[in-house]
């Protein structure tokens, strides 16, 4: 039976050549638990991105509850309005599982039973036999092509309907779902279109979206490749983004803009598509074979946390100290009880000599410190919260200050930012930039 | 001009008294950037919560970007099919800030200057004149009803439209959207009905969405309050919802079920209403007047971020060490050597030495140890990626061991999970339950 429909699709050139042009897309995802507000929808962020990489033009995003009538009501109307409809959840063995049964529906065709996901079943529950609600998950479409999922029970379809649109369902859970986007939609929806798109990222930090925008100046307005600013965690990213034949002609068509783009942002720059700071940060300490040792009060071990994120950390990173009182800063990092008396822990001396002990306990090349009041309580007229010194013990001490801009924006948001300046500090001090100049672009 | 409104307003019982059975909302959230995957919306699910509370029935979240026809034919057609509809983003300054003008159409109404959104405007920008751009966040759907922004410069708008129906203008920021969602549309919906619902979340650790429903029974049938089990971030929670006339009376109605639910469930339910593991453990620990101190292998210093992410920390956490090495679990926590070369580093004996080492280290009442394969190397057939062993040392030792049940789920997650677990036993021991059970219900 597959064989006719891998056949229907093969000679359907002519309708997958509108495709090529402008292909639609709208992205349904399923689930009481979206409406309830329970779960973020990180779903429609990971299709939004793949469709995007794969030049399909995303029009809307919907999320339905599992109410059949409504579901299919939304699978339907969104037929109308695209080439493809991407549903995602609801695909499980239970009672409330419909999203197969209303795609169905939508797309006027039966729910028959798949010897491929039959197959798939098997493979996943092995020799114990699956129960009536786990056959269900073999149960798709007529014309269906199954998705593989080794993440989970449930196979994704790719459903062919008339006018040579596709329903795609896809699996609710996020690990499920991400692999099957890489490795079965991509692949799937590529054969009918003779463009990729490329990406590349530039991640800054210590830039605002408004002075990199006036520094990228007309790059911005280039058409292919694109270039946009967007705002990440703490950070700011700049996307370059080609249309082309094949992956080296996008990567010449970048190439050269990606090169102006980073003389013009300069020393914020710090990194093309690497996933953070950390990872920047872990791989200079091991291309220069160099050691780092922290010692935190208000970041709590964050900055461990993140450095010790990175596999392999453990050929860079041997110690970390928490010190949260006066007393352990003296007896684990040898800070002077008279600094501490005359300056106070949140100061640039503390910050300091805390770096200076983590370093030498630790035998490391750099050591780094954070003392600051990340709130909501502790701050005075003198210190404010939000008030954090940062410093880095290497060859010699570089100090940094940072201090509450305009609203106190909690007390994560501190403990974050305080972070990623240490890591920037480590990362600029690594590459031989000027440590103390963080904010500057 | 605003008094002729609010006195259609309260004239319009009518119509709102429909309300009070059913209101039909859905979600509009405006911006590109959702629909190219670069950022996740999160505030579909801030708005959801909220009209979760009010008693408001959402059918459906949409996500348009800002092509003026398609966000002006979404509103159009949201309209149709709800009693209110909530659009967020696209209120600022700039040209591609384009939703009062879809709203506005949608509405048949026209854009006027609003004397409260002037003054507003001043507020916010004191006494430096507001530019053209600024100048348009005054601007809204006649009629419109202004909803204050003390977080940013643009207001939120309550629009009127026929047959009694509303739009709801909102800021897309989530710090400038969460409170206009407490302070502004939550007592403007709240004056149109005459129930209130209330929810109450316990939130459990060590036990399964399947295991809990089992336990929950026929409490998962209730009608008023309901009672529903949903997965949180590595643990369950158990939401009991109830619709009554009043606060008190949905309390009378929770409180039987809450207590049957705690009854049936046991030790894994860890607390009502608070936000996760970390506050329950410092208020334990708080209210107990005992102090814990934590030394972390593969976690890496996640454990002690966790407990310093509560403000006041410091009166029940004053040092936590990162020993990501042999040489350094010796020197700082005193492991013996021949521990480690006995057993290894990851083994029941090495996570014992370490939590006795940090407590005597700290002189805390609680000493806490973490040590394992986070991966994704560094397994072997004996000791596979994922093994974890904690150790809580208090009048005794106990030891649990994590083992990675079925498939590696990834680094991130084994960290996660970890510290999760030894919070756990901290509650557990403070709460005088039996500590190394964790995975039991």
């Amino acid at each position: 039976m597959q064989h006719k429909f891998k056949f229907r699709i093969m000679h359907s050139g002519g309708i997958f050549k509108k495709w090529r042009a402008a292909l639609k897309a709208e992205i349904i995802n399923v689930g009481t638990e979206l409406l309830l507000g329970h779960t973020i929808n990180t779903n429609a962020a990971l299709i939004a991105r793949k469709l995007a990489e794969l030049g399909v033009d995303l029009y809307s995003v919907r999320v339905a509850g599992d109410n059949p009538q409504r579901l299919e009501a939304a699978i339907r109307e969104a037929l109308e309005n695209n080439d493809i409809v991407i549903a995602s959840g609801g695909l499980g063995p239970t009672a409330d599982d419909i999203t197969k049964e209303c795609a169905a529906k939508a797309a006027g065709l039966p729910l028959v039973e798949s010897g491929e996901g039959l197959e798939q079943l098997k493979e996943f529950f092995g020799s114990r036999p699956p129960d009536a609600g786990q056959l269900k998950q073999a149960m798709a479409p007529r014309g269906s092509i199954i998705l593989k999922n080794p993440n989970g029970s449930a196979p994704g379809w790719a459903v062919p309907v008339k006018d040579g649109k596709y329903i795609f369902l896809l699996p609710g859970p996020p690990r499920e779902l991400e692999p099957m986007l890489e490795n079965e939609l991509a692949p799937f929806l590529k054969r009918f279109s003779d463009k990729i798109i490329k990406s590349s990222v530039l991640r800054c930090f210590g830039a605002g979206e408004g002075r990199a925008a006036q520094k990228l100046g007309e790059l911005l307005e280039l058409s292919n490749p694109t270039v946009a600013t967007y705002a990440g965690d703490g950070e700011m990213l700049v996307k370059i983004t080609a249309k082309a034949g094949s992956a080296e002609e996008a990567e010449k068509l970048m190439s050269p803009v990606i090169s102006e783009a980073n003389a013009r942002l300069g020393a914020v720059v710090y990194g093309r598509d690497v996933s953070g700071l950390p990872e920047r940060v872990t791989g200079l300490l091991k291309e220069k074979k160099l050691s780092a040792a922290t010692a935190e009060s208000c970041t709590g071990g964050l900055l461990a946390a993140k450095i010790t994120s990175q596999p392999g950390a453990s050929e860079i990173f041997h110690l970390g100290v928490v010190t949260y009182s006066n007393e352990e800063k003296t007896k684990i990092l040898s800070v002077q009880k008279s600094t501490l008396e005359s300056f106070g822990a949140v100061s640039p001396q503390t910050a300091e000599e805390m770096a200076i002990g983590i370093k030498k306990l630790a035998g490391a090349d750099l050591g780094v410190s954070i003392t600051g009041i990340a709130g909501p309580d502790g701050g005075s007229a003198e210190k404010p919260v939000g008030l954090v010194y940062i410093a880095l013990a290497a060859d010699k001490v570089y100090i940094n200050k940072m201090e509450p801009f305009g609203r106190y924006l909690g007390r994560d948001w501190v403990r974050k930012r305080a972070v990623l300046t240490a890591l920037d500090m480590m990362r600029r001090f690594l590459a031989s930039l000027p440590v103390c100049s963080v904010f500057e672009i």
